[in-house]
């Protein structure tokens, strides 16, 4: 009668391959890519679903995915010391962001976000982050984002600062 | 003393601008794109900016983008007869998101979302949505989601509904 | 087929005032109130919802009235002027809120808020929010918050700024 | 240079006590309750906070408090069995919702939400939740929301489920 969360989840997520094997599908999108196991990303941090994260349809919506994004990667900033939101003399300015669905995810899950970087440039850097339901070795949806750091006061770009770049550097993969 | 939120905007968008030339930023994200400009969208909404939208940054977080673009295009869907969220037979299983961001948005702004349709499967639509500050005419961002309609029992992909198809096909462009 | 929404909300609307002729749910509640006219409100302010606004029971989810309250509130002391969220010196700390529902509300209706200051002391305001379904006289909600408000250095209350005080007079109701 | 979070908590929360004391406060509210230690729950629910749970001035948004009320007792009844949201017959109306806010809390912290059933009625029930700081033992806010259980269908008040009132008794407090 209580249908177990993560069977509701693999039922979807087999529907969910044969979507991503429409042709139709892999022509609308650039470049459909295949989801990424663990072991492509350098840091986790585990993310409890909320009651609002699931709208109308009964899964986390698309939009949460992105919160999760930016939780993962400035919780893992801010504890090894490389950000500091209220005092700090720079911030990261999104410019571009992107995410993939494979599986659908629903509260009460728990997500492990897997986190690496991509490339670093003088200014910005690009974070790939992974999303996996505690269990499961593939992602359930995977993106990335494109952070400017700029100086707080001007909002221009300036060079990534040096505590920044020594936090980045073992993530990057 | 009081800044007009707009003369803020006006000064960040030109920071902005030249993020976007920046040669790492351009190599970093696959296709840089420019902002559109209004005459390239089918169907307008006006969206008010709310409190939460802010970040501690001060200005519209990049996530709340994508809770625009599932306002916009949903409500038009269901406001012109194409969508029942809560008795339908098929919903919209989003596969894919993408935003590119040129200038800021902060509360209590309001924005006005573009919507064009630019590809139709049999059972897949790709919608591209640009969000306009009130009195601009390029786009402060612009993105596209992808959109399998499913069976809402089964969760497997169904042919559009025809009346979805009659009111996505003048949204073409 | 198609039910219109305001049909749904008719029909929990009916359901709901039995619910609150229920003497236990009195019982419960320190004060259940009736649901005020528009005319106990001194400003309104349209607030559109938003798809993430609706939870999986397909109504707008109970949280999500509280950042009603913020936007129509902060939005109104913006645009006249007394309040300055990105530069000002002071700002609005909340110890108290709450409030009751009488009729549920789904995306994608419009709501209107009304809003009165029921008190003012030397450092404190207590703001009275009613939010009406465009075309019902009758609250959907009603609730309040306090804010006292603080220097945005040291944290500690000050006497309310002169240009809100002059904002809020003849909100008083 | 970098501000523990903690302290800063610590700042703002010996603020706040002062703001509690000011007559015109207590005049405001109603009850201006205390906060509560740990021992007035009987169930805890770690929740880590999110990057978007801050507003602009770098606290945790007022509004965010009560999303955390409905992940904490919502998860803790699917857990045991007591809730079904995807299939279940019954579900929980909310007609009530209250916070007293005590001390800031800010991302990236964690918190533990402490959850007691004040009162069971027929058809409702009356959660009481303190929201606590890890490491802290006393509340930095507590509120409660009154559910009316209703049929899923009709939307009418029906008797709590008894697989509910069995994991809510030993909740009573």
């Amino acid at each position: 009668m209580f249908p177990a969360p993560l069977a509701v989840v693999a039922a979807v997520a087999k529907s969910n391959e044969s979507t991503c094997q429409l042709a139709e599908c892999r022509a609308m999108s650039s470049s459909r890519p295949q989801p990424q196991s663990r072991d492509g990303y350098r840091a986790f941090r585990a993310i409890p679903t909320r009651w609002a994260d699931n709208d109308i349809y009964g899964h986390v919506n698309n939009v949460v995915y992105y919160s999760w994004f930016d939780t993962a990667v400035n919780a893992l900033l801010i504890e090894r010391g490389a950000l500091d939101i209220h005092q700090g003399d720079t911030m990261g300015f999104v410019v571009e962001t992107q995410c993939h669905y494979f599986a659908p995810i629903a509260f009460p899950q728990t997500v492990d976000a897997g986190i690496r970087v991509a490339h670093m440039g003088s200014s910005s850097v690009r974070y790939e982050i992974g999303l996996f339901a505690q269990g499961s070795q593939q992602a359930a949806a995977q993106g990335h984002f494109v952070h400017v750091y700029v100086d707080r006061q001007t909002q221009r770009p300036v060079k990534l600062p040096e505590a920044l770049q020594r936090v980045l550097e073992p993530l990057r993969g």
